[in-house]
This record gives C-alpha cells, sequence and structure tokens, in this order.
C-alpha cells in the first residue's frame, strides 16, 4: 500500500499543470460521446482494465466500447459527468507518467435528480507522442468492489 | 459538439493555474455572500445567461441578483458550495479565455445531512482588466434539463 | 467574512501547484489507512482542530488518532475519499502558506452504494521544513454545524 503510495519521481509545475488539463479534455470528450475524439486521447495500443469487465485492448476496440456505451446511455436519457481529482503524479525511469487519480462518476437523468454514481480510484499511465501526452494504460477500482481498501 | 471541444489556443501553465485559482476565491465569494466582492470579479457589462432564467446584464444587477438569493439561503439555513472543475481554457484569438468546465452545486441545511443539488457545465469568457482576470460572460447549462446532452 | 477571503499575499503558479499536488498525497495518504506517512507531512507540533472534537497537538497524537479512525472504518467496511478542491493560497509576511479550501469527504460501504458524507471548508497553514510542505495546523468546519455559514 505504502509502496504505490511512495514519490518516486518529481515532475515540474507544468508538466503537473499539463496533466490536469489533459484529464479535463478527455472527460469533456468523454461525457460529450464524442468517442473518436476520446480514444485518440490513447495511444494506439493501450490497455484498459475497469471493473467488472474484461481488459480492452487497443484503441479501436475502446472506441467501440465507448460508442456503445455513450448510445445505451443516451437511449436513457442519462448525461454521466467524470471527474479526476487529488491527481498525483510521478515521472518514471522511462519518462512515463505515473498517474494516481480520484475519480468520481455523478449521473442525472433527464428531468431527474444528479446522483453520485461511483467512487473509484484510477492508475494511469501518460506517454508522449509527438509532444502531446496519451493514456497507455488505466486501471480503474470502484470502492464498492474494492476488498483490500487501498 | 466536438467542434467546441476542439483545442483552439493552448495556454500556458501559468496562465491555466490562474484561472484555476481565479475560480476558488470567485466561489469562496459567491458561497460566502460577499455580493460586492463577488460581483466585482466580474467585468462591469458583463453577461450571465442561467438555466430558467432571463440573462442578467451588468455588474449591477448581477450583485443585486446574488444577494436575493444569499438572502434567501440563509433564512432557509443552507449553505451552497460551488465546485468548478475538469477546467479547460483556450486563448481566442483576441486575447480573451474561453473557458469550458464542470460545476457541482451541494447543498446542506444546518443540521442536516449534505446533498448534491445540481451538476452543470460553465462556458465562460475572462478578460483582463488592469491585470486581473474578470468574467465577461457565463453560460451554464444544467445536466437535469439540458436536452442535447452534450 | 471578507476579511478572511481577502487576497493577501499573491503565490507564483509554482508554489499553487506545488500545494494542490501536496493535497493529493496527502489525501492519497490518509484513505490508504497509511497513518505514519500521513502524520508525517505535519509538523511535529502541529495543531488540528476538528469539528467535534478537542483540538489535537502533535503528530505523534494526530498519527494516534488517525490510525483508530482507520481502525475503524476498516472494520465497518468503509472506505472514505477526502477531496480538498476550490483552493486559494496566500503568503503570509512570515512565508507560511495560508490555505483556505472546501473538503468533501465521500464514503462507500463495501458492495454499497457511495455517499457524499461531508461538506466542510478546510483552512490550513503550510510552512516549508527542508524544502518540502508540511501542515502546521488545520482548523475544518463542517457545513452542517456551522452556525456562522461563512
Amino acid at each position: 500500500m505504502t509502496q504505490q503510495l511512495a514519490i518516486t519521481g518529481v515532475v515540474s509545475a507544468d508538466v503537473y499543470q499539463e496533466v490536469v488539463h489533459f484529464y479535463a479534455r478527455h472527460m469533456h470528450l468523454l461525457d460529450a460521446g464524442a468517442a473518436a475524439e476520446w480514444a485518440a486521447t490513447f495511444v494506439d495500443d493501450c490497455l484498459m482494465d475497469l471493473p467488472n469487465l474484461e481488459p480492452v485492448h487497443g484503441r479501436t476496440a475502446l472506441a467501440e466500447m465507448m460508442a456503445k456505451s455513450i448510445a445505451q446511455l443516451r437511449a436513457g436519457g442519462e448525461q454521466r459527468r467524470h471527474w479526476h481529482g487529488m491527481i498525483t503524479v510521478d515521472e518514471m525511469p522511462g519518462g512515463e507518467l505515473a498517474v494516481r487519480c480520484y475519480a468520481l462518476v455523478f449521473s442525472t437523468l433527464f428531468g431527474g435528480e444528479p446522483r453520485l454514481h461511483r467512487t473509484c480510484v484510477c492508475h494511469d499511465v501518460l506517454v508522449r507522442e509527438g509532444g502531446t501526452l496519451k493514456v497507455r494504460s488505466r486501471r480503474v477500482t470502484r470502492d464498492d468492489l474494492n476488498t483490500d481498501l487501498s
């Protein structure tokens, strides 16, 4: 537990801010249902490991999964909002950025009350492609399913 | 949808941080009921477009609206907390800053349980007056009323 | 009210970012139950003033209080997540940093629904020890108990 929380590679204020800004755009695309643009914020051979789902490999599969999900939400008149916060960023020896952050998901039905849907922890590895940050891998744990409570 | 999410003008880490810090002070003033000080964070001829309300023009009308609102909340023993997050900032050709961010409103009655009151999206245009950021216009959409789900 | 919200000492973008990043690590340690590592983010003679509790003096007492609290939460299968946000930072004449921020506490029982547990305001004084930010004092108010609604 404490090992994964240790500070392993301090990043500059500029890089930290870049990561924060990156997630804002990333989540705006997700919640707006912009599947292709959202998938483009991942590297081509990305890996996504979500709770209760088989891991998803590759940007194409990811965009398909996301398009299906957004279609279901829209059919049900549901708007989700993903918030990343309490973000820590460490630079790995190879230059990748290891991110640990909290993630909230809010859900609102058209005409309904907003609702806190999930509280999660997100572990990302970010890399640069042509100067731009992209997600290489993501592992998310849900607090309600997390048996190690870490 | 995707057009308004496109990156149109990258800002520096300093400017991004300044916007984040600006919103923190801005919302502290709002939630503390400091109507005049809060209104002073807008330009004099500002425009505020809130859901289900007629647009409000000018700082004086804004301060009046806000003072009325805070008086009602206090009479009802209610404390609101406005959170801006997932903030994107783009510099427009004229130097204004176009902000898109998520906004949460929490509500707590004295002696009661805290409650998620609203999830919104906020579109601001920020400008500089004497070196200080100010809000020129604000448009807020509520997820529960938003028919385009974007 | 307005006095405590006045801007008293502008900090650089680097310092602001450092404070934001500090709180992310600080809360990851708290929520992960890393009592000793969390207490190490306070100065030795720190002061913690929490609602409905006697003030706690010193890092040792703080670590003990936190270890007891985390043991109770774990026994009950509860995961808390502390979010600091809407952070303002002012540099005091002596170099200390005065922070005012909002704090949310989310609570999730294993197998249950996530819940908004508290909305609070946190007033910290941060200092540097060997270049590293540490909390010298913390005063937290809960919105549901706060009679001055500020």
